[in-house]
């Protein structure tokens, strides 16, 4: 069921990117690139600061093709039918993925027995790097570092942090995967929904 | 005979690079960072991917003195004598790296049993985000991503499609490597010629 | 003893690039990841090129803690005590630390047989990457390799030569440390007093 979820909401990330790319005039490859670091490039960086090889989309190819499948298939939509995807489907899954990526980032680090706060820092750059990693493509500071942006990273943080608190009574990860999305997504929504910013 | 072609084609890449870095600007320092940056770039992200240690360029250090001093040799020359270099070199230079570079990083992933698409990605990595990091560092987004661009990446895509196919027949990767710099060069030429782009 | 120079040198360094994020309307996530990359980017970048894990920063968790703690404290401070903090003592600090980073990582790498010219390299990596990711997550291109800039990866580099040179004699790393320090910091004083750049 969790990987389920999970996988439609990289998918969906992945359309959301793709099509993104397309309205900053980027072609095919630089919409695929941009899908593929948004979806897969939070995890990958975790990966290579963790020095936990093969990385996960070297040894499962199936997501490289299938985010070039989305890629193409958005740029192809997006030509026959410019509209916006449901934008407010779009928001629900990327918090969603906000809590789920935390709680997968975090549970990586935790399995290695690092200390929790850097396991939680491992759950937020899962989590956000990616976007990170988009907005030094598309030639811009980072959004989720500035001060009109509504909470991001810190629900990646209390994400990570409900799911370190929620791990050891449940060694199936699947509760305390659940916990880390309803805090993550919960406190995402409702930052956009009254504007809540970090006050400093 | 490709070895001598390979060091060819770096050295007029780093050349390239670093007089593109004077023009904009930058000291030496910044022209050898650049010129090392395209010239070694992309095969190190492959490397650090694939968790292929030593790095090359840390084995063989010459790479790094040699690029030194290309960068010197540059930027002395650029006051000296203004002028570009030949520009129709350059081109032809980069397009045979192309196809070089997508050949060998498609022969390193391949060597760790990598899935084909998988090994042809490393190849278009190997052969394209040094030019892409250059573009990060000169704080524009990478031109190769953009739809104005001609076919870029899609010829390295090809050019390791070609060694792939051509590599089983081929025990001795030499000829292999000729196809992916015949099919890929031979397309980015084309492309420029007559202004191909990917259609979306 | 230098233990004590590179804690305080760190921490002086995070509260400064952490100000100067706030004076970019970034908000508490974006001075704290600013303020890490800063002071740990460059050692990180290097330790991934040369293949050593665990990062020292996932090893000790207390780095991280207490750059967050700085990020937190100089964003509270800046609000009710807005004037730029001792801009000189900030200066020599980072002076002290351009020497101190690049002995450092000159000798991670000699440490690993490697050749002194890489190695000297890697030492200005660590002392001067930071620099440079911070300038491409604040968008613009890298100070240090632009024609206008004093010299700094020049004073690396030269830190890290006289670190190589001074070490045989010194199997106690101190002495060799302290000649980096003098050599870097006190090129890097008198190219700001003086206005030194690189004459190409």
């Amino acid at each position: 069921m969790l990987q389920f979820i999970e996988l439609i909401a990289v998918l969906v990330i992945a359309i959301a990117s793709a099509i993104e790319a397309r309205r900053r005039n980027m072609d095919l490859i630089g919409a695929y690139v941009i899908a593929f670091i948004v979806a897969l490039g939070g995890g990958t960086l975790r990966d290579m600061l963790l020095n936990r090889h093969p990385l996960y989309w070297i040894e499962n190819p199936s997501f490289a093709s299938l985010i070039f499948a989305v890629a193409l298939i958005s740029s192809i939509m997006m030509r026959i039918y410019p509209q916006l995807p449901q934008e407010r489907f779009v928001i629900v899954m990327d918090a969603i993925a906000l809590g789920l990526f935390s709680a997968s980032g975090t549970e990586h680090a935790l399995t290695l027995n690092l200390a929790p706060f850097i396991a939680i820092v491992m759950g937020v750059i899962t989590a956000t790097f990616g976007g990170v990693l988009r907005d030094i493509l598309f030639n811009q500071v980072p959004t989720i570092f500035m001060q009109h942006t509504q909470l991001y990273a810190t629900c990646a943080f209390m994400g990570g942090l409900a799911y370190w608190w929620a791990r050891p009574d449940h060694p199936d990860v699947a509760l305390a995967t659940l916990a880390s999305i309803v805090v993550a997504a919960g406190l995402r929504l409702l930052a956009m929904r009254f504007d809540w910013r970090l006050p400093f």
